[in-house]
């Protein structure tokens, strides 16, 4: 799978709308629908398109595809001050998730996606052992990864303590913290960090945590989906900035 | 793909934990982890199992099974008097989803899994048009589809017209809602309605709505995954009952 492909109608589009450097984009004979659209924002924008077989999309990506699949330029990854930028832009206080060796592009994807409506201003992700944007993550995602800003770093605890610096409360989520997720400030600027699927976050980043908020659970099963659990959590925070 | 088998770690866990009904596991020679703990309770169940290789269990199960399917009875479909059982036994006032022609067995999982957590009574799905209950689902939920019951009703209009009599209040999601969700009063017997993951609420549906609430988008995607957004509104109902 190349790391290029953006895959899906949704995806696609955003692709399109966002002005990305698309250089050719293969579309299913027979295709209806969403697919017009796709054709009329290509058309506008002097992008190539081919009609093919389903079955040449299939080679090119296996999952689903819906029947079209452009190829581009690779998203580049953001640097902090960049995300940093963007929240003084928008004239808002920063709000920034941390995604602590998150394994899963669909969570990613998941995630990037929310991060989008609730109004983050950028992602930060580990260089090692944390999923990487690739085509899953950006199809999965709705095409938010045209838009929300994804910063790659060396040293996550480092990363923290200069966000720290710069005033940002460093919030987590841990199931034997005191304070339910709705009872906490959230105001201001954030850092939330959202952790692995099996292990959560690591000590080294629980530690750097000025905050620590608990998601009540009421079942039998003690944990929640990362990305349910980062929806929960970032929708609170927007709420607290409405 | 058998729809009785349940696949996955945590899965297979919860199913024992459960009690389930299984006549056989099939475990990946060489697994280690949390495998041992699902060995302990097979054996302190008296069910049978056996280690085999990971391509009888690739051939059992076309998608990440983490070394572990087991065989078990299928999950039974409860009734809509089940369901509000449920809740009378925990003396809550009822707390349902009705999930309006849901087509991807991943949304379902997720949001059972999301359910077991926010305190859901039950999960209502129409016969026709709709995910199903199978071994996908069962996966994703993380073992939730054990203990979240889920019915299945011919006419979603008719069910939504019943409950209304019972003074349940039938909340649905909308763009063009004027009321943002955590400004709403959620409180009270409820049926949360999340709607198709492309074409949302049908209108029949969102007739029968008692209230409507928007979710707030800051972004340029106009809408949330449909996991997401049921996580968000169940946590909003369940900050409104703690």
């Amino acid at each position: 799978m190349q790391e290029n492909l953006i895959v899906g109608r949704n995806a696609v589009t955003e692709a399109l709308k966002a002005g990305r450097s698309i250089s050719k984009i293969f579309i299913a004979q027979g295709s209806e629908g969403s697919i017009k659209k796709i054709l009329a924002l290509a058309k506008e924008a002097g992008i190539f398109f081919e009609f093919t077989n389903s079955a040449k999309l299939d080679k090119l990506f296996d999952g689903r595809h819906q029947g079209v699949i452009a190829v581009a330029a690779p998203v580049a990854y953001a640097s902090i001050e960049e995300i940093l930028a963007v929240a003084e832009s928008r004239n808002e206080p920063p709000f920034i998730i941390l995604l602590d060796e998150l394994e899963d592009p669909h969570n990613f994807g998941a995630i990037l996606r929310t991060a989008d409506a609730a109004g983050v201003h950028g992602v930060i992700i580990p260089k090692r052992r944390s999923v990487s944007l690739n085509s899953t993550v950006a199809k999965i995602s709705a095409g938010a990864v045209e838009y929300v800003k994804v910063a790659q770093v060396v040293n996550v605890a480092q990363t923290l303590d200069k966000l720290h610096e710069l005033d940002l409360k460093i919030v987590g989520s841990d199931m034997d913290a005191e304070e339910n997720f709705f009872q906490a400030d959230l105001t201001g600027g954030i850092v939330l960090i959202i952790g692995n699927e099996g292990k959560g976050m690591r000590r080294l980043t629980r530690e750097k945590c000025d905050v620590l908020v608990k998601i009540p659970m009421a079942g039998k099963i003690n944990s929640l989906n990362a990305s349910a659990a980062a929806a929960v959590l970032m929708y609170e925070i927007f709420r607290q900035r409405i």
